[in-house]
């Protein structure tokens, strides 16, 4: 039997920090560096909150750039493993099509079986988890890893990858190669 | 800790049966007795088959009517459980945000946070599940309830239910009343 692999979305495989600094900019009319920001969320700089609500637009969701090296690594993982793509969508209605079709898009070879939107994540039940929340992995009861974002620098309760080339060695090891 | 159950939606509480009875009578110009559609679904009576495609219309889960006594013994249970909606959306696309709408309006007291909109639910983790699909509680680990429908009558490997009494009454005797 394949095991399974419960991948989120959100700053693993899809990028939401580049709209977030366009909203910044757009808002504060400067570009915020990597300095600024890490260590946090865009929306957790002072005055700067209101910034999240962006994620209800209509849209907002649809035309996010891919992680790096997500879409091959996604593909050879998902030659040896169950891949489910599983998102907390649900506190943004508005996002439930946009993610849809941006999976559709963006990864063909995942079949919508594989698709779960949700909210609170423990009640998923997988071997692995990959996300970017410490909450998720928390609750989960398999082998977390723990996606590098910038609001998550300081955890290190988790096995932690920075990028989807340290996803796949991971799995390559894994799996004794 | 509070137990879980996972609770599906359609013909559970929601009722799709009507809708497809009025589609059937739109295209064939009668309406089915109960003896024309038990031991299956409307759309394997042959002919039928195409009427599967509203489905896929967009507001065709908006207006579904609820099941009788869903509400009511949902929320008894939402005292004693923690209720997750979980509904095999995914194959629908143009489901998802009347699904989502639905369940606001019909069971305000569930959080969205306790939705899950997927495909196969083997992928689920909970102590309960009640569902209409034998093939969802045969990858199920907890216990499986059968909520009868038109199309499960056959089946004899679950704990059936007939309706929300009986849920009602099922949940009562776990908790020793």
């Amino acid at each position: 039997m394949r095991k399974r692999i419960a991948l989120d979305m959100d700053e693993v495989v899809a990028n939401v920090l580049p709209k977030f600094l366009d909203a910044y900019e757009l808002t504060f009319g400067q570009r915020l560096q990597r300095a600024d920001y890490w260590g946090k969320k865009v929306y957790d700089i002072p005055g700067a909150e209101h910034l999240r609500e962006v994620l209800r637009d209509k849209g907002f969701f649809r035309d996010l750039p891919l992680m790096e090296n997500s879409q091959e690594v996604v593909q050879e993982l998902h030659e040896h493993y169950d891949i489910f793509f599983t998102t907390a969508a649900m506190e943004f209605r508005n996002s439930l099509e946009d993610k849809y079709d941006w999976l559709r898009d963006h990864f063909p070879f995942i079949s919508w079986k594989n698709f779960v939107f949700c909210g609170d994540k423990s009640i998923l039940r997988a071997d692995y988890m990959i996300d970017d929340h410490p909450r998720n992995l928390v609750a989960f009861q398999g082998k977390g890893l723990l996606f590098t974002a910038s609001h998550n620098t300081d955890e290190n309760r988790f096995t932690r990858v920075n990028d989807w080339l340290e996803v796949r060695d991971f799995f390559r090891q894994e799996r004794g190669l």
